[in-house]
Order: C-alpha cells, then structure tokens, then sequence
C-alpha cells in the first residue's frame, strides 16, 4: 500500500491550482455574474493558456491531443480543476465532451472521429448526449421512447429528450434511440450521430435548473427529435449496443464525476474556512472561534478525507481490476461522495449567512448546479439498491423484486 | 387541553385552500416561468377576488381593513395560504409589509399610520424593512454601521444595507439606523421611515439569491442611505427604541414565517405523494411502491406533524402568557421547522428526480428561496443558543462567554 | 384549540413528580446497583405509600380500584411516572400488566376478572402477555408457530415463546396461539389464559437483554409450552378473536409507551442538563459554557416538545375520534417517539463521559433497556409502511408488494 | 498510489481470518454466556495455537517475541483479529497491554523490560494503565488529582482512578501521577510503574459498563492509591515526561482501536447481512427483499470502506512522515470511524429485531462495551476541536478559547 501521489501528478495538481488561482478568478466572477455564454471570449482565451502550458484535454490520450494521464492520474487532477466553476470547460474535460469523445475514441470508426471526434478534442467544436426523457424514468435505461428506424441508408429519428446537456450551441449529439424494439431490453437501443443542423433536430427551450436557464454549454435542453433524418453510417458501433456502450462509460466518467465534485468540495471548504476566519461577530471575536463552526470544519474535513480516498480507491481498482471488478466501488462512491457534496457545501452556505446565497462567492452556483448530483447518473436509491444487491447476492439472497 | 381546530376557522380554511386551487394554480405557474414582477395584473386581479370575499388582511385588526383573526386563527389560516407560492402576497400578509404594517399599528402615531399604514393596507401600495447590513453579522444587531445624525428637525441617513426585501417598488423603508451611538448596545438605533423618493436612497441593485434576482416584491436589494434626509417626525416610536421595536415584532413574525413555511412542507408532501402514485417505473409499477420512498413519505409526514404543534402551541402560549414567557418556544420553532422545511423540500425534489428541479412545480421555487429560511431572522445556530442558555439558567450556569 | 393542562392534572403531576424525587431516589439507585428482583420489599413500601395517596392505577377505572384517568390525563401523569425507573411498577400501571388489565377488562367474563384482574388490580399478583416468538418475525404477528388444540374441554397448548415480559414471577399469563389454522389468517389465533404454575408451563430462561439478564417484573423470558392444558374456559373473547383484541389495545397501549419514553427524555434532559452545569473541564468552566453542549440542549429540548405535543394529540384524537381514525397517528408517535429517546439518551450519556455508562446515574440503565423502543411493538420500519400506505391510498396507490 | 495489500498480509489475513472462524466462536459463544473470568482456560488454549502457528504478538517486534509487523502491516491484521469478540486477548495486542508494551519497549529500561515487560509479552501476566479520574475530565488530561510524592528513593502514591481497564487480575499498573505540581502544566505528571501486590493499591470494585461488570481482563476497576509506596526506580522515562509518554502513543493506540473497531464493523455487517438473507417475513420471503433493509447494507458497506481507507491512510502517514505530521489524521479517524462503529451495529441490530439485543450474536455485547468508543482517548468532540483548530491556524484563527 502506497498513498503517495506520484510527484510528477503532484507538481502538474500544484501548477494548475496556481493557475486557476491567479488567472481563472476574474473569469468566474464573471460567469456568475453574467452567464457563462456572455464569457465566451475570456474563456478561450483562458484555453489558449491552458493549450499553450500543455495540460489540454488532459484525460485524453496523447494520439488525440490530450495529455495522456491514466484514469487515477486524471482524477487527482480533475480535482484540482473542479475547484473553479469554469475549471472543466478550460481545460477541455467537462460533461458531456469528455465522455462523447471516450466514447468516439472507443467505438467511432475513422471517419467518425475525423468529423466528430477531432473537432471537439481541438475545441473547435462542442457536443450533447441526449439520453434522458422526461416521461421516462432514468433509474430504468432500458424503457425509452425515442425510436430510430430504418429507411434505406438512413435512420428517421422521433422522439423528446430532456437534461440534453450543452446542447445550445453543440455541433452534433449522440443521440439514444430504440431501433430493435423486438429485441431483448438491453439491445434495443442504439447510439447514433446527429449533427445539430439536420432538419427535425429542434431545441425547444433551455430548461431551468433551480431557476436557472443558461446559455451555450452552461445549459440544459429539451430537444425534439422530428422525422430526423441521419446516414446509418452515424451509427456508434453496432446496431442494438447503446445500452453497451452507455454503460462502458460508467466507470470512468463515475470517477471524473466524483473528483470534480471533490474539487468543489475542496473550494467550498476553504471558502468555509476563511469565512470563520475573517467575519467578525463582534470587534475581533471571528466566528471561528465558534465550536459548532468548529465542529462542522472537523466534519467536513473528516468526510472529505474519506470520500477522496473512496474515489481514489475505486480508480485504482478499475485501472487494476476493470470496470466490471469495481461495479460495487462505482456505485458506492456515487452516493457517498454525493452527500458529502451537499453537506459541505450547505454547511458553507450557513457560516457565509445571506451572503452566502448571493453572488459574492460561487456557493450559490454550487448549491443550485450541484443538488442534481444526487439525481443524475442515476439517483442515489437506485445505486445502493445497485450495492445492496451484489451484497446480498453473496449471502445467496436473489433481491430481485 | 383540546386539539381542534374552531370550526370557523376550519371552514376558512377549506374555503381559501379551494380557492388557492382553482384560482391561484395559473397565475403560480406564471411566476414560476415569468417572476413576479411581470405578473402583476394577474396578481392583481387575484387580490381583487380575495377582497371580494372578504378575507383581505387576515392578520389585521378589522379598524384597520383586515378580517380581524388572532395569532393562533391567522397561524393556521396562513398555513393553507402559504401552500401558494403567491398566497401570502395576494392576501396581503407577505413579508416585509405584515411586519411594517403591526409596527405602524403599534408604535406609529396617527399622521404615520394615515401617510404610511393605510395605502399599504389598502393593498395601493408597498414597504420594505432595511436592517441587515453586508460588513455586519445578524446574529450581533447591535452591531451595526448605518447612521442617522440629527440635524435640526432631520435625520441624514447614511449607510449601506442589504437583503432590504421587496424594496424594488416600494414606497418607502422602515430603517434601522444608530441614532445614539453613545448609548447602551441595545438603546442605540432606532427605526425610521424614510420614503423611497427621498433622494439619497438608492437601491444600488436586487441581489441574486442562489441566482434568482428576481423583481418588485420577489427581490432583495441592496441600498444606499446617502445624506438621506427625513423629518424626524419620521422617527416611529422612542428615539432609541429601534431594538426594542425590532424585538416585539419577533414572536408573532416568528409564528407567520413558521406557519408559512409549514404550507409550503404541506404542498411539497403533496407533491411528493402525487409523484410516487404517478411516475411508474416500469409499466403500472409506481415509485410510491417502493420502500425508501414510504419510508420518507413517513418521516416527512411526522416531521411535519411534530413541527405543526409545536408551531400552534407556541402561538397559544404567546396569546395566553405573553411573548416573553415564550421565548424558549418562539426560538425552538425557529431551527425546528426550518430543518424540517428544507428536509421536505430535499425529498421533494428527490421523488421528483430531475423534474423536481425545473419548472415543473414549485419546488425548484422553494430550493431556491427557502435555503434562507435557515439564516435570516436570526441562523438556526443563534436560536439554539438562545434556547440553551435559558435552559442552563435553570442550572446555575451563566453561558455568557 | 387549547394546550392548557387542565390544572387538576397538572396538580397531580407535581405532586407525583415530587414524591418521586423524595421517595424513590433510593430505591431507584438499589434497583440499578441490585437488581429489582432483590429490592422487591423496598418497591412494596413505595406500592403502598402510593395507594395510601390514593394514585394506585392511575389507568383504571374507579370500578377497578384505579383512579379513573381519562386517556390523555394518564398520558401526562405517566410522563411524570415514567422518570423513574421503578416509577411504572410502583404505580401498577407497568407493562405488561397495564395491558393484560385493560384487556381482562374489556373482554374477560366476570369469573376471569374475578380470578385473574382482581388480584393484579390490587397488587398482589403479576401477569405476562405470550406472544412474540423468536423464529417467527413480529413484523408479521399471523405468522405464528404456538398451536392450542381443542381436546373437549380443554385447550392444549403447544410452542416456544420469548420476550414474554416479566413472566418470572407472575401468576399467568395470557398466551397468543394459533387455534383455528384454517382460518383467514388474522382469525386464526386466540388469547387464552395460561396460570404459570399450570403442568406444561415452562419458563427455559430470563433471555439477557444487552447483557442484563434481570429477574422478577424486570425479566423478559423464553417461555415453553409443552402439552400445557387450560380449561376452554380461560379463553378471552371469542375463539380466533386473538388478533382483533390485540389490535384493540394498541392505541392505548402505544400512549402509554410513548408518554413513558417521554418521561425518560425528560430525565435524561435533566441530567445533562445537571451534568453541564456541574461538571467542569477546569476550574469554574463548566462544561455547559460550551457551544456543543448548548447546541445538544437545545436540540433535545425542541424534539422531545415536538414529540411530546405529538403524543398528546394522538391520545387526544384516539378520545375523541376512536382508535382507528387516529392509526396513523399511532403509528407516527411510535417511531418518531423512539427515535428522539434513542438521540436524548445518547446525548445525555455523552455528556456524561465515561460516568454516563456506570452506575451513577439510571442513563445506563435506559441505554440497555429502551433500545428494543425500536423494535418491540412493530419495529420503526413496520409503522413507517403503515403510515406511508395510509397516506399513499389517499393518491390511489396500492402499496401492498 | 497503490491500494494493493500485500500479498504476504493478505495471507495472514486470510490464514487468521480461517483460525477465528472455525476455532474462535464457541469459545466467543462461552464469553458471551458465562462472562471473560470464566473461560480462562479455552482462552488460553486459543493462546497457545496462536503462539504454536507464529502469531503471537503480531505488533511486537521480534526481538520480543513478535511478528514484527509495520504498524500498516498490523492495521490490517488487526481488522481481521477484531473481528471476534475475544480476538485481540488471544493474539495478545489487546489494550492496554498492547500499549503498556509500547511504553515499555520505548521508555522501559532494561531492568524495567525484564520484570514487567517480559512476562506480559509471554503471555504469563497481565498489565494495566491508571490514568481516567472520576472527578477530572479526561478532556484536560493536565488536570489531575493523584499525586506521586517522593520520599527517599521511593514514590508514596495517593489518588483515586476508574476506568482502569483490566486491573483485575493483572500483575502492574502503569500509574499516570503528578510528581511536579509547581512545573508547567504538560511537565506534571510521571508515568510510574506499581506491582498491583504493593501495599496501598486497592481495587474498589468493577464499575459496571452499560451494566456489565465484567472480570479479569474483561473490566474496567476503580482503584484506589492510599500511601502506595514503590521504588523510584519504578519511574517510566524522566520525571514530569508522563503527558509526553501517554502523547507518543496516541497515534499508533489510535490505529489500533480504529482497526480493531472496523474489524466489529466488518464482523456487525456481516451479521446483518446474513440476517438479511436467512430471516424470514413470510415463507420464502427474507428481510433481504427490502428495500430499507437494502439502504442500510448499501450506508453501511460504504461508510465502511470510507473508514477504512481513511484508517490505512493514516497508518502510513505515521509510518511515512510521524506521528506528528498526522495529527490532523489521528484525530479525524478517532470520530469518524467511532461514528461509523455505532450506526453499523446499530442498524445490524435493528435488522435482527429483538434477537440483536440478546446473547444470540456478539451484537449486544458490542453495543454495550463500544459505546464508550465515543468517550475514550477524548471524546469525539475533544478530537473534533483539534482538528478545527490545526485547521482554522492556516487561516490565522487563534481557536483557544
């Protein structure tokens, strides 16, 4: 057993921190302030920084532009960057991106990684996943409405999807449909490429999260899907392997989740921390001097702590064991990292008073994007349900229901 | 000891829960996608429909256009009231012109209550509240920057506040401001009504609340008291009694915001319940099937049964014993109801999934505006205190640090 | 609504709480030293200074010997009863003979009462109630093993009990056997009464409970029946009535619990709130200057309020409503109740350190023996269901799996 | 990074894992019926197959007769060893011998080491450590009341202890007594060595824990120190180093309960788990099915694994950088995995309903001896100020009140 961070990860997590820190701030006070598609501008210019320091698309492999890091890698570093709001879109590793070019590199054929993949990964060009439907419940995959069929050369696309992520202003989505409705539930649905230009591809609203509509990346869509034309040639790998592919994604992108949520964490605490430093309850008596701040500091810490050790934990063991080995791990870092996530930032919130609500920091923008990580990847319930089932299984108990 | 509720009051009840229903769902669903302050026609409209039947004001004495009910009547007619994200305002018993409105019934002079009590009375016009301060923590109000200097038979106002709710179109401020700072901590400020023409007052902008900027009576604002000039016949009450006012208003504002809150625990339980009948899982196979979500059904259920009673038992013991025999309970009320509001709301939202964060209903609402039902009047944490020293004054022990 | 205790009551439970102080402090103390089974002489002398005052029964009727308390007004003085740990037992109104004596009297015939009511109503003999089984869930209460066969006139019973109560020493007990197998599940048992020195009456064992293995009144036994025969006529109602008599006494039953538990939160209060006061981490510091220990204070003080209000209307609804319109009350007192004593026993014992699991003081005590509030009676998971199901059936879900 | 455990540790895992199962549960069975003090000779016959396979001692070097294990080594041995109620008595690494040796080793000198040391390392005698006062809080461990005064070349020691784990039966004491009472606070006290056959040394009696008072090792005395002389050269390390001895073991003695703690939690779960699969609602139907039962396994098993990784983690910071520049770490396990331990066997007791709470599993035993693991080697909250204020120091927070 060895809890070192190897030192060339260690010194890359020190250079970026500085660099978010001195060169990042001003950018993000801005995309609180005023929306992150009004920041477009100061945040290319941030990714020209970030591309001219080498450390773009560090989660990719060199061959693709990218850095190279290993899965553990990537995921030290991720937490770093997640400590800015803007941090993963700086460096080219945000949602849904990084995992629509996981999945070009994995399953695309040539063609489709020229056209799609090598646009995104120069960040050229933005993407979508459109997955979710609102009349259909995430916690079951396999029921969808949406249908791909058939006609000639060319798959006709009808259906509504909602929580298309980034879908204002992407130049293609990967799109979930049913094309085998006769098959068995877990291969009746494909992946295919729709460039957002085909006719029939319509969104119809960004959809408010907690109140907040956004705009380009920063955004959630609902998009109709109308007699959508596309070649079969769009298809991602085979016919019937969207649920496959979907669920190749899960562990990585589990683990990127999870760190960037720790890097909040992270920046929520210190925020935290530096409150109960500097506000003064009266002439210098500051509220850290307060035991139930205090006490929520020694909390925080403690489940930060362990939570990171989980994530690091389960990175290891599907770098060392696969995917399928940690399905256990996977889930279970969802839901426990996912409460951390919201105590901490809660408890943030609170010693921050009504200041903490406001713009003056990004707690807010923590508190109203992040409440959804108990939701999205499927909710918490269902992943301990996930857990609870493989454990059982062990004691010969089949949990079915 | 009797647990019924009058008859009269029942049926008051039953009648404007009815009328919320019918009337109120349409122009809720249009603040929600719209905000406030572009649907004051509608808002107007309803208003109009309450006056018509009588049930204006119902926390006002009659001799003041109100319908005249007690504490504990208007406790738990604002609880039905509250299950609408506009009802308090369409009753007009919304915070801040309730409170504004007894401290003008209880400490304004005749010209104060005929210039500024009356037209919000009438509903022709509205106030704000302007004490909390940036730079200086609510849990210390004695502690405070802004400033009323005597010059003749005025004040000059200066100082800088926030968090002045529904000030975006109000007429004028109820303001705390140190008049005598020489005095004892608690003799210092005094409340002062300043209208909001006077120049030099300055609504520097509405802050965002976990993003949420909002307008009219749904906004906080930031204000600037600039050589601020008033007659000192603008002083309500004592020179000094700023505190003291502020003080009296806090029993029975406590039990309308705890009355509040618990409607909207009623309608998020509402929701909640509907969701798990109506979202299936799989075909025919609703949510509310499962277990977890039973077991929260039950929780929330006797969370809010338990913060219910204890709510009216407070607004009893107020009305029989007095305010200050129930400080104890008027603080316990404070961080119970509150956790038990923000539990509710959280599971809400849960059952809903992603759904339950858009605009779909009015929970995402709730999220974003009632996280502050924990820090203002005074955080949770301030009350335990209060509570816990009472308590151990009992022992002998004087908790003073 | 009214929260008044009326005054009658509210004389009686001081001066019950001040008999207690002064008389049963020392018996309290050699009961935990001891062991109740060695202090039996020191409880009757306390038994018969509390019929000398005329509290005897406080339950019963008049006509029974007790002194006639309305459901509600016991709920309150067995509040105050229940501080002390022998307080149930001196006062008569323990379980399991409270039960035993309610049932005798609603559904025994006149020689039953004479035989089996009169001599426990007096104090001069105890009983236990024979129904949970150790391979058999409680959950489940028709799902049951002991069988009693009609063989003319005599039943002949046959099973293994445990957890029945305080069978050491009495001198019968009603069992719960399955009498009519054939019948729709709930008609199936009966209650019939079992004198303990009957042949075929066994009891295997005082089963250790955390440990404490206790005796006499303060034992929960492995009772055995082997070819026990009774006299048909011991049967209580009719035959296959078992099931319906012991859902009768669950309403009742449960107030008596709940106030009783309530009773121990609030001793337990008192000595942490006594502990904070006197205890000091350095000279003149008490331990109660400290914001944890406040903040403890006064979340105790408000769930053990929630609570208490809580029971009182569900006592009060059963009075005027009946027991099956207050079942989801009943059932929401159960684990709302047990949970806010596990926490305020918890807390109390923390507080304490070290000496709070010693002898010193009865925390210990409530720690090993009030854990199964958790489970007897149904545990909490059970009476969750019960009233998510309740609720659920008002939105149209049949929540049966 | 590498989680991996080594191969060779996972061996002895596995090998001592196989050894307590199959030769240590009747044996567990016995303690928990008849109590420690009666089954001295199966135990010590387990001691001898432990010594016969190599595993004496595994925390010792093996200069005295140990394996030599790393302290990481022993963390997860000692996982395994914990996981039976007796385990660490018959590996001889249970508290406080495992400590008392620790001191011994370090501070002891030769004379020291062979006539105290040794035969407790041989398994031949028994020790314990006198530190806790009943009337001092263990919070300010410089507070104290036993004074060791020099007379010659002897110590005449005065003062009264509890919680003097395991001095039944056992052949020393280490006494933690002031010595300096005029030195700086943390240079009082001195650390002395007493036969417990010296005249003056008296054990009062077993204090009960959650009312069990145990035996021999199994116990927790209270002692008394009247005129009790022993030989100066009995002191431990220099005069007034006795706060500084009781420092240097907190950082491995605290590894060593987390461990063993996570090896009760392991054992607690696996228990839970097993009564998940083999209890029965209704004939075919186990507990395993539902779905509050499946949360708990999924809570329980990731709080789990969150533990113990933070644990490990801790164990090589000491190993890799010193007891010192763990302090964050030693501290944050201390409340954290304590927390763990209780909702583990908390919930594996609610799942086993009342049978959790009697001598049919190790449960009960567990929750009665491990609440204390809340309390002892400072209190939760004690820990939780410590790291707040190593936090809050890098905010420039003086946090002493």
């Amino acid at each position: 057993m060895d809890f070192k961070i190897p030192p060339r990860v260690e010194g890359l997590r020190q250079d970026i921190g500085t660099f978010l820190e001195e060169r990042a701030g001003d950018v993000e006070r801005a995309v609180i302030k005023r929306g992150m598609a009004n920041c477009l501008p100061e945040l290319a210019e941030l990714r020209g920084e970030v591309k001219a320091r080498g450390w773009w698309c560090p989660q990719l492999p060199e061959s693709h532009g990218g850095m190279g890091l290993s899965l553990s890698e990537f995921a030290l570093v991720s937490e770093v960057i997640g400590r800015s709001l803007v941090g993963h879109y700086v460096f080219n590793c945000q949602a849904p991106d990084a995992g629509n070019m996981e999945i070009l590199i994995e399953f695309g054929n040539e063609r489709q990684q020229r056209e799609f993949l090598a646009p995104v990964a120069r960040g050229d060009a933005r993407s979508c996943f459109s997955m979710t439907e609102r009349d259909r419940p995430g916690s079951n995959p396999v029921w969808m409405e949406t249908r791909a069929e058939r006609d000639g050369d060319e798959f006709v696309i009808n259906g509504q999807k909602w929580f298309t992520t980034a879908a204002d202003g992407a130049s293609f989505a990967i799109v979930m449909a049913i094309t085998d409705p006769e098959a068995p539930p877990h291969r009746r649905a494909s992946q295919i490429i729709v460039p957002c230009d085909t006719p029939g591809f319509r969104i119809v609203r960004n959809v408010p999260v907690v109140g907040h509509v956004g705009g380009d990346h920063d955004s959630h869509a609902e998009v109709a899907y109308e007699d959508c034309r596309v070649p079969v040639a769009n298809l991602l790998g085979e016919q019937g392997a969207g649920f496959a592919i979907a669920q190749s994604r899960l562990g990585p992108g589990r683990i990127h989740h999870c760190m960037r949520w720790l890097g909040i964490c992270a920046r929520s605490f210190e925020l935290l921390c530096r409150r109960a430093a500097e506000r003064e309850l009266a002439p210098g008596d500051p509220l850290g001097t307060r035991q139930i701040v205090q006490a929520w500091i020694a909390e925080c810490r403690a489940r930060i702590e362990a939570a990171r050790w989980m994530v690091l934990h389960a990175a290891w063991k599907i770098e060392h064991e696969g995917a399928k080995a940690a399905r256990v791990e996977v889930s279970m870092i969802k839901y426990f990292v996912a409460d951390v996530l919201s105590e901490v930032i809660d408890r943030a919130i609170q010693v921050h008073g009504a200041a903490g609500l406001t713009d003056a920091t990004p707690l807010a923008s923590f508190y109203q994007g992040e409440r959804a990580a108990r939701i999205y990847d499927g909710p918490d319930e269902v992943h301990k349900m996930v857990v609870a089932r493989q454990v059982l299984r062990q004691y010969g108990v089949d949990t079915r229901r």
